[in-house]
């Protein structure tokens, strides 16, 4: 096991000579904050506590913070907005925490190469209001976008609503700014739509929880702005029926839609009760998110209404057209507030599942998923990104339960092993960090594990980045 | 420098041991011929030469022949179907050849969840034809599609003629089966559309020139067939204002089409000689091929109206809207043809580069590269996928020249020069192999040339699979 030197009131010293005193805080309400995601009541927090928060300005700032780092062998946790699902920047082995909030600029919005360069900083939301403010699209949109900054969204590959169409995070990273462990600074990438000079870097960083380097700049791919865009709300009698219908969209429907969302009965009310809103049948057994979009309004019109036609010829209950910016907003509003509202209602520790399955897998994992948590006598929550097959599942005992620990265990335990034997893995967009740590070996064979401490040695050969996470390294 | 032992008898006897003494073999015609891809004529070529090709039939065949590799210290250079054009698969440091050709597999077209899982040696064009006759789609299309091997492909993230608007190959790769330097054998990826477990291995082999493991199988992602394809041809009276136009099909025309090329007059005359056939309007200037796809015939034809014209707007001489089966195919034919056309005519040591710039860099490029090569005093040929900014040069001085070589090496280092400074970069789709692999330093800095060593040693630690590729090495 590594061994790392503490935070003493020299180093701290040195990095307010680097970034100003205003820019380090050693206070403990902050040290707290600072050293927690959104991950809910899981036993490995305690221990990780940063030693001292740093909040550099620039890229040099970073670059002379990961030199006195690796000087000092003092772990550094690159941290966004704080709001992951993995314990991704919390700080495993202590040390400093980089919160990237003052590096929050929108750099350049370049129309001539549908460009968008940005520091880590910026919250996702305001990424997608300077896309469309030029008339172009930033298609990252994951339900956290109205907090969360694109630093967290590129270190954990975020996914959310529009994968089915457009791919993750990742597809829309042409170029990244990097610092890496001994305190260079270099460009993977550029404003180019291709490019086979060396490995593919950029995409390795992505997704890669702060372990490899700290990304101080980011160049986003923008595209066109679709013109029309319509959502469609789908009530089905039961889950059964809903899951089905979904592979008809692409298979027989022959449109690939931006968006295809799932949300089981207990979703739709926890959301509804947590907004104080009402949607329509709101006691279907299961609702679908369609969203549509096209630049001619009428074939997009001739495409919902095949849709829509489609989704009633296979036993939806009825088919709402969200076509105006009210009526879309609150749908999304709806969708994007589930996980809090479990949150909510349902507090403490659950099983807060972020699997994936290929997408013809997602009828019987869902069968699969009723048997095993019916078995544990649990209730659950499923909902998630149906269209990309990928489920987020939370599991809670009722709170009287002597038992809660080890039934959430169980249920753990069964689905992993129903979603490895359908072809699917651990998490498809909330990352690995510290939640999922100890999980990977059973979804990655030795070869693999061993591949990622090398690769990570490879590029931070002190492991003074994030360390201790996304494998076991005891 | 990394000393490798010879491929003694003993070796070949082993190799037979394990592959049969039909896949293995030391004739000296095979040897030369496995030994070169299309490159043209480069001084490295001579030493480069295999000492064993061998055809493996199936993934523990090759986890055998690369066990017994480790095991003497023997080179193992993976190669598809020799249609490279960096040198990516001759043998730098001589050694086994694998060749993939007997591994040549269609295994499994899944309807349901929309993949193609293939072995590295079938044909590129196989592979669209699959797709196509199940109502699908792969959207790679290299122009070398008819002869490439998918697992070349997948090796140097091929481009090719859909990449603006579905990438490159990379963009279609949603696993692959590895034979690792060690021997083991491991899947990276699967059939499911996302994931971030663990680093993102996948899309750092694709690209990665057999440098970090072999891939013996490959599961691809499928889409939605689009109903309606139309090309436009769109002859322009110079490069100059065909150059200009391109970035307002997106930005007014507001399409991403599936494909914008570019060829210059000389690219047409030459492959009008080439397949003894003629094009509308060969005397223009330049000529764009602008592809348009859709599900509704009707208002796919509004869109090329649309786009149509606003070519005529912006200086086009005519558009030739080419909708049927035949016409398309007589224009691709001649596109695709454009780079044997070149060798043709322009037989011998050229200057054939693949670089690539932001596409609102291409005027300039083209105005710089035209000033270049003419102050040098020789012919040149432009022609490629210009709606990614990505350019194939052929610079031709004539053949009586005495100074041919010097020539060709002004223009080489001026146009590195330039690309770099519009944000360019070496090398779009063709990959680095041999060829490039002393400019990489032009155009990566010291931390990245370290990096990719350094990766490279991680997953291979011998430096067994194919070494002295993509950076210098001594």
């Amino acid at each position: 096991m590594t061994e790392y030197r503490p935070v003493t009131a020299h180093v701290v010293e040195r990095l307010q000579n680097i970034l100003g005193a205003r820019n380090v805080s050693c206070d403990a309400d902050k040290l707290l904050t600072y050293s927690r995601d959104e991950v809910q009541g899981p036993f490995w927090k305690d221990g990780c506590l940063a030693e001292v928060v740093v909040f550099p300005e620039s890229t040099e700032d970073v670059a002379a913070l990961v030199r006195l780092a690796g000087e000092e062998r003092i772990p550094l946790t690159a941290r966004g907005a704080g709001t992951g699902l993995s314990g991704g920047a919390v700080p495993a082995r202590r040390g400093i925490v980089v919160s990237f909030e003052k590096m929050n600029r929108i750099i350049e919005l370049d129309r001539e190469n549908l460009t968008l360069t940005v520091e880590p900083g910026v919250v996702t939301a305001e990424i997608n209001r300077a896309a469309v403010d030029a008339g172009l699209l930033y298609a990252g949109d994951p339900c956290s976008g109205d907090a969360s900054f694109i630093g967290g969204n590129v270190a954990e590959n975020a996914g959310g609503n529009k994968v089915v169409k457009y791919g993750p995070t990742g597809s829309h990273v042409l170029a990244l700014e990097a610092v890496m462990a001994d305190g260079s600074v270099t460009w993977f990438g550029g404003k180019r739509r291709k490019d086979v000079t060396g490995y593919d870097f950029v995409h390795l960083l992505v997704g890669s929880e702060g372990t490899l380097a700290l990304i101080t700049k980011i160049v986003l791919k923008l595209l066109p702005l679709p013109a029309e865009v319509v959502d469609l709300l789908v009530p089905f009698p039961d889950v059964a029926s809903a899951v089905a219908f979904v592979p008809r969209i692409v298979t027989e429907g022959k449109v690939l839609p931006a968006s295809i969302e799932f949300m089981d009965r207990r979703s739709i009310n926890l959301t509804e009760r947590f907004l104080n809103t009402n949607l329509p049948y709101s006691d279907a057994g299961a609702h679908l998110i369609i969203q549509l979009e096209g630049n001619d309004a009428e074939s997009l019109a001739d495409e919902y209404e095949r849709i829509g036609d489609l989704c009633l010829a296979h036993g939806a209950l009825e088919v709402f057209v969200a076509d105006n910016r009210n009526s879309r907003d609150k749908l999304w509003k709806a969708r994007k507030s589930i996980t809090e509202s479990v949150w909510a209602f349902h507090p403490g520790k659950n099983v807060n599942e972020d699997v994936v399955v290929p997408t013809g897998a997602v009828p019987e994992l869902m069968r699969r998923l009723d048997e095993i948590v019916t078995r544990a006598g649990s209730a659950y929550v499923v909902f998630g990104h149906i269209g990309d097959g990928n489920m987020h599942v939370t599991a809670a005992p009722a709170p009287e339960e002597p038992d809660r620990e080890s039934i959430l265990h169980r249920i753990q335990d069964e689905l992993y092993d129903v979603v490895k034997s359908l072809g699917g893995t651990l998490t498809g967009e909330h990352g690995v960090g510290l939640k999922r740590r100890d999980a990977i070996t059973r979804f990655l064979d030795a070869t693999q594990i061993d591949l990622i401490r090398r690769v990570k040695l490879a590029f931070d050969p002190q492991n003074i980045l994030n360390p201790d996470k996304i494998v076991p390294w005891e």
